[in-house]
């Protein structure tokens, strides 16, 4: 039964993918992605006649399979491997992204009767209507002192689990009630493959406000919250939770058919797709901050004990894996401000420009920018154009940039944008070390990290500290990877344990970003100044919550 | 020896122009525009072989003096005029605008041997090189309790007369020493019409710290800045100066037979152009602020009394119409702000758009943002994109702008920028009012007031104030007409003081700008957080300047 491969999905926003890994050296040998065919439906329903309310953001089930379907025997084709010859599969995923089904996981927008209400469909993570309940919870949270905000730096997120099921409730209790089932996609994919609901521990801990030694939030905390939520673990969630690293079941006959894999073969339990990461760096210890840079940027550490972090979005024990405890914190908005600022402020000139050369905006404008020295553009930006994540948890901080001249070039606009999200990153870092958990060396991987020398420089310069880049440029899919070796086991070809998978599999870049020494000397002053920026506007004057106050005041927000 | 018209002549810094106006209503007959030949020289001298240093700009004087040859002549063939109908000529011009020369009125530029040497040329008002020996004037000037600074906000800028001065005795003694006479280029026209060297009180009292009261300031003031200087004021300016509406002399033969007006009109003496903006908008009482509107904004007020306003430019005394104080405030950069923006952040798609309409990017941008509500875009800046005139005097504070997310639009940020010159408008009528001079009205003129309601209607709603917009869309060059008029005197057609020329030639447009209450509303809490963010970046945290002491450190400024 032994094999040479696994498989990874990484389940991401807009598409899936699927990696076929070498159970040895952690290569990949092929992999495949298939855009979801229904995107990220925020404006309206599929048919185009239900127009979805303002934050919503939702998904369909059906692309999820699609994905497998479609991605798993285009690998082992490309490869010209055979499916005896993988040994597991596992999938990580955007998480919290939700969805009720029926008691035989048939999701309820699968049925007819419900196909027109949007409520039907899976929430996905960035799905931000639930925020009234958000606040609801964390205040009632803190009213009661429920010992589980310490865990989540004292605040529930609108992005997870618990508020967009109670949205559901409120919103459409009658839906609610005909949900037998509620729960994260990722482990809905592996109840598709295997015929069994099993739930991950990694996708409880951090998006469910759920521990091994509490469990979910109490039956009285939830009634207390609305009467209709009462039952809600017994009735939709269930109480087994399984840790990461075990089998979500065997692969379905089915299924098998499908793909072209073994019937039996093991799926491991999923993953947050960020956490993912850590083992797809070959992070196996604690100290070691890992980046995944994209759109935004998450932080994931693991650490030795359990501290409380100001504005982390959670903290848990065996989160990723066992023995540590794994750190979660984030940056709410990285290179979505670069491709703003693309999108809405460069000139004509420019856009002609990177035409005429044949590369895109942002290459030309890094071009550009990679000649200025630190400081030299006399700009200072906070990274709030989405609002911030760690440490102050406060989505209605907003973007600022200062400094301008009537010389101000586009270029030095993005090159300070860039050095604000750095500016963030060290702040994140900062925020650790002072609650206790230390950060000896620094990882990054994703897009950015990949892709942008100059950025990756600027990072070193300002936090001082050598960067090291995951080796392969699908690290999360990696990861999940790795799970699905630890799901086959060491006598399937497979490994014992996901120390083992990480150190075999996982590898950074030779080639590292080491910080220069005057480029650390004058960023170590910008730093200092945009940190006062960031107590002043988040502390001292609430100036952009009232413009916020004003916007809404006008029908915007 | 009746006639029926005047001329004012209006020296910007680009271009000069002449009006023919009917010395009865006011109205412009003909107008027409020269063009500078050497423009603004800030990177070479004439020929192109002569490089510049940073910061500086230059003029030629024959560029004056072709204005003349050609508008005059123009303006009286378009409106078929004959020369003995008009019966007086005056300028306005910018300042301080100086130039050294020989005895004779010739310029040293003129001459061979200084053709070469940038020092024998203009110093245009922007020049600003002479930086270093305007703070040191203030420095000494404080130092010794002058009392000279309370006239002037308690600084001495760069652009005016003394710092220039001084720059060329400390950078070519040997060319200082062979100016016989250094002057405003707006007298020096006049020297030049009439062979009489009349210098104007107007120039004197805002460009070279002269009083009527104390004449310039002391040899013993001079001589301890510079020994140099100790004797400036006998053997190159004099002590005679001349009241505005007074006559400069009468134009010369050769002048008369240059431009066909007849030979003796009077020539008026010159005003400074933003003060000509008073009696060309029929302002003839306190109380009335006129802001002058273009890339920059001059506000000009006449007052009862002699207070001290902090940041303002200049207060005199019978400075434009006799009797009252005439205050001088300033925002550095207004105009600039917009095109800034035009420049260097708006995307492509604005430009096609803006073409295929046929209209200015500015256009499409004022259309797209005129549909905006008050507090709507949830933007905030302060408008020091050229730093801070009024109230502050701080060249090193920079621009600011806040509240961006990811949904924020080119349009937003161009009325955000629009907003913020409003606000630092209401700032410098509250700074006045503070300082106990009363505002009772409020006029505009120039480009800006003529042509964009709606920023004229924002105006109106920040400042809580009716805005009149002066009928004439060559305010300055009427002004100075309108001094003409007095220089030629009632018995000649004219009048015999400005008041009555003034209230004869001066009008507002019907329509005017009147606050709407619920902008107002949104406004007056949108300037509070605009104040507050002044005061906390010009008092409070110097992140603004050491962001320009970084940038120098690069070599940049």
């Amino acid at each position: 039964m032994k094999g040479t491969y696994c498989i990874g999905l990484d389940y991401g926003t807009q598409s899936g993918r699927a990696v076929l890994v070498d159970l040895k050296t952690g290569r990949v040998a092929a992999q495949a992605v298939k855009p979801y065919t229904h995107g990220v439906m925020d404006e309206y329903l599929p048919g185009g006649l239900i127009r979805l309310p303002m934050d919503w953001a939702l998904q369909h089930p059906q692309d999820y399979l699609e994905v497998i379907e479609y991605t798993v025997p285009e690998v082992l084709r490309e490869a010209g491997v055979g499916g005896e010859e993988v040994v597991g599969i596992a999938n990580d995923f955007t998480a919290s992204t939700l969805l009720p089904v029926k008691r035989d996981g048939t999701p309820l927008c699968f049925l007819s009767a419900y196909r027109d209400n949007p409520h039907a469909y899976v929430k996905l993570w960035k799905h931000h209507a639930a925020q009234r309940e958000a606040e609801e919870i964390t205040r009632l949270a803190k009213e009661r002192g429920e010992e589980f905000l310490t865990r989540y730096g004292g605040t529930v997120s609108s992005e997870w689990f618990l508020p967009k099921v109670w949205q559901i409730l409120r919103e459409d209790p009658k839906l609610y009630r005909e949900a037998d089932r509620i729960l994260e996609a990722g482990d809905w994919v592996n109840w598709m493959l295997t015929g069994e609901e099993r739930r991950s521990s990694c996708h409880a801990l951090y998006k469910a406000v759920w521990s091994e030694k509490d469990g979910y939030p109490s039956r009285e905390f939830l009634r207390q919250l609305d009467p209709g939520l009462e039952n809600l673990v017994e009735e939709k969630l269930g109480t087994r939770i399984y840790p990461l690293g075990g089998r979500a079941g065997a692969l379905s006959r089915e299924w098998a058919e499908k793909t072209g894999l073994r019937e039996g073969t093991a799926v491991g339990i999923g993953v947050v797709d960020a956490h993912a990461g850590i083992p797809g760096t070959g992070i196996t210890g604690p100290g070691k901050l890992l980046m995944i840079m994209g759109t935004s940027t998450c932080h994931i550490l693991l650490g030795e004990t359990q501290e409380e972090v100001p504005g982390m979005c959670g903290v848990a024990k065996d989160g990723i894996l066992p023995g540590f405890f794994a750190y979660e914190a984030g940056q709410a908005c990285v290179g979505d401000h670069f491709d703003w600022l693309v999108k809405n402020c460069i000139p004509e000139e420019y856009e002609r420009e990177a035409r005429e050369k044949g590369i895109s905006l942002h290459q030309l404008l890094t071009k550009k920018a990679a000649g200025q020295k630190p400081g030299e553009s006399g700009l200072l930006a906070l990274d709030w154009w989405n609002g911030n994540r760690t440490p102050y948890v406060d989505y209605d901080l907003t973007g600022m940039i200062l400094g301008m001249t009537l010389t101000t070039r586009p270029e030095e606009m993005y090159r300070a944008l860039i050095e604000a999200t750095a500016y963030g990153a060290n702040h994140v870092i900062e925020t650790f070390e002072k609650a206790g958990v230390t950060i000896k060396e620094l990882y990054a991987c994703g897009g950015i990290a990949e892709k942008n020398p100059m950025m990756m420089q600027i990072y070193a310069d300002v936090t001082g500290r050598e960067i090291r880049i995951s080796a392969s440029d699908q690290t999360p899919a990696l990861g999940a990877a790795m799970f699905a070796a630890v799901a086959a086991g060491k006598e399937n070809g497979g490994y014992d344990t996901i120390f083992e998978a990480a150190r075999a599999m996982g590898r950074v870049k030779e080639e590292t970003y080491r910080p220069i020494a005057e480029n650390e000397k004058v960023y170590h002053g910008l730093y200092e100044e945009y940190k006062r920026l960031c107590e002043y506007f988040a502390r001292e004057n609430d100036v952009m919550k009232k413009l916020k106050g004003w916007k809404k005041g006008c029908g915007n927000s």
